[in-house]
């Protein structure tokens, strides 16, 4: 009969999953939501990756793998960055993860004891703060006021008001869609060496660039822990499968914490994943779907008083502005959701300070419900 | 450059991992090795779970769940409560989670904070105590100095040296099999909650008795949570699922912490898993081999002066006091790795005290197996 709870329990909810919750129970019901609350591609893993998964299925057994994944995806992964970034990866420094939000996790554990100081930028992905929280390290939030993304100024200004361990940062980035230009990348690289801080660059939305080629940080700095994932881009959100690139020094370190908090990744998915490199015609296929919902919202949620306040230059989201339409963002959403039936996520999930200005809509969905949002949002706004 | 480590990625590894990662580069060499040393089934999945994965695999997309996973699922969960322990349990309070492994690091995140002291008995098993460090949470080991299981004056004596805030135990337990029985079950959980402490009931090998009906927890403390999976009984390792039944005021914390860390245990695996409740017939055969396997070496390991150090009441291990033949298990494990190519874990994993005196044997493989592992013993000890 004792119940004991904990102070870090009472981290902050993730409000897109709040949403997308609230979103199925409505479905559950009968009701017909839009749901633009979540970044998952609507389209299914590649039919190669659901073959391979379907006879891994009759052959039998699904077991526990090596902790640092299978050498053949880590063998995979690896060549992709010879193939895609024209750099020498060893797969001795890929590490298999149970989606991005492991690599994070792992990270954190890894490079970061509890009290130590890493900076973020707001807006961003709200598990860095909530994951970082649970372990008790203490978030700087890098508050960008307007600027596309964080870059070497902003690091020394935040480290000027006390010294920081760790960076982490994504480009393209969530929710703003942001990317840091190659010159400013390798800016900030080189800012935060001097700073001597470590950084972590979340590069879970390469791929997904629609106006320039994607660079990795590693072009730049080899010790840079760097974070993707199968989700995005490969259309795999469900099968919880991702990776890093991490410095030699701290492959044991994870392989160690892996052991002991997630044993391994699901094989299934890490045997699904090693055929998602060779799919890129049918990939490409669905990222022509989202440049053509980019260019719809970009005309058509401005139209209705959402205002962009980020460039969408890449991932899936459309970062609005809607001050002009109510102080308070989440109570909007939660009314949006209840009765134009399209769910979006509010912007506190992003930024706690600035949060209630801003909503993220996210437009990896089809070109109909693209276009049926639109419609609903126009009707309901009268 | 500059690449941070942290104090808690010191953490100790899981020796049986490291022994499997051996294992399988030894196997990769072309080499036959017999693997006692992770607790995994030989057998697949149930067919219907493979069948309902397969099934899902060619509808299409397989997306993020609700965080506290699906509503069939959290329901069939409920129902087997009903149907296996003729106990009442509503689908609100159970929480859907990738692997035991998630469940651990959730209940721990959701009920103790850094610092707080919480009881585990050695030997035990080692993901424990080290998701407990690497959560800042002081671990208080209860040495059973060769009694079966933890009970109620363990419990006392260790609160006596000092308040504990949780405490967690396995019945039947890893790597002993010992089996709490009802009455000292009762005796633990009224004791633990006149002293304030909340209580983990780590129910992971249930199904897997051989000697007496399972008893949960719940059924004396509809407060303690409960942790289960379906890697052991249920052949489904690789697919990391598992579940918690917890008390109602935890599990808004959990699921705020779930959708951070997360994000929702693999879609294919919660389809799957609907399906393993009703593959008893299938499952109870396996456990009619496990039964078989025991048989085989509560007689064949003493022979070979691997003597039994716990009675093997239930799930699939041995557990041997090796001091007649060694005093450091760690290397003799490696050696007979090396040697008669038999992987088994060294006891390390289980009590860093006394871990040197035992290792731990797991029958979870097929009966040629153990005939093989027992033969190839006895040459190589000859």
């Amino acid at each position: 009969m004792t119940v004991a709870l904990s102070k870090r329990g009472e981290v902050e909810p993730f409000h897109a999953m709040d949403v997308l919750a609230k979103a199925n129970r409505l479905r559950a019901k009968g009701l017909d939501v839009v749901s633009m609350a979540v970044g998952q591609p609507s389209d299914p893993a590649p039919v190669a990756v659901r073959e391979a998964a379907s006879g891994a299925l009759v052959n039998g057994r699904i077991g526990y793998t090596d902790a640092l994944g299978t050498t053949a995806l880590r063998s995979a992964i690896a060549k992709h960055y010879g193939e895609h970034y024209d750099l020498d990866v060893s797969p001795s420094r890929v590490v298999v993860t149970t989606g991005s939000s492991a690599a994070f996790n792992l990270a954190f554990l890894a490079m970061f004891d509890s009290g130590d100081r890493v900076a973020i930028a707001a807006p961003g992905y709200p598990a860095y703060r909530n994951i970082m929280a649970a372990l008790g390290i203490e978030v700087v939030e890098i508050e960008l006021q307007g600027a596309a993304f964080l870059d070497a100024d902003h690091l020394r200004t935040a480290w000027n008001e006390g010294p920081v361990k760790g960076l982490l940062f994504a480009s393209p980035a969530n929710p703003t869609g942001a990317v840091v230009p190659p010159d400013e990348l390798e800016r900030l690289l080189r800012t935060a060496d001097e700073l001597g801080v470590a950084v972590i660059s979340d590069e879970i939305y390469h791929r997904l660039s629609y106006t320039s080629p994607d660079v990795t940080a590693l072009a730049f700095d080899g010790d840079v822990t760097v974070i993707n994932s199968f989700s995005k881009y490969y259309c795999m959100t469900g099968w919880r499968i991702g990776w890093m690139v991490v410095p030699e020094k701290l492959v044991r370190p994870i392989e160690r914490i892996q052991q002991s908090l997630y044993i391994s990744a699901p094989e299934l998915s890490q045997i699904g994943a090693v055929e998602a490199f060779g799919a890129t015609a049918e990939l490409e296929s669905v990222k022509a779907r989202y440049a053509r919902n980019r260019e719809l919202l970009m005309t058509g949620l401005p139209s209705l008083g959402f205002s962009l306040a980020a460039p969408m230059d890449g991932a899936f989201y459309a970062f609005c502005d809607v001050s002009k339409l109510t102080n308070d963002s989440m109570d909007f959403a939660s009314r949006m959701l209840d009765e134009a039936h399209v769910a979006a996520t509010p912007g506190r999930d992003f930024d706690p300070l600035q949060g209630h200005r801003y909503m993220r809509f996210s437009y990896a969905g089809s070109e109909d419900e693209m276009r049926e949002a639109l419609r609903r949002l126009k009707n309901w706004m009268g």
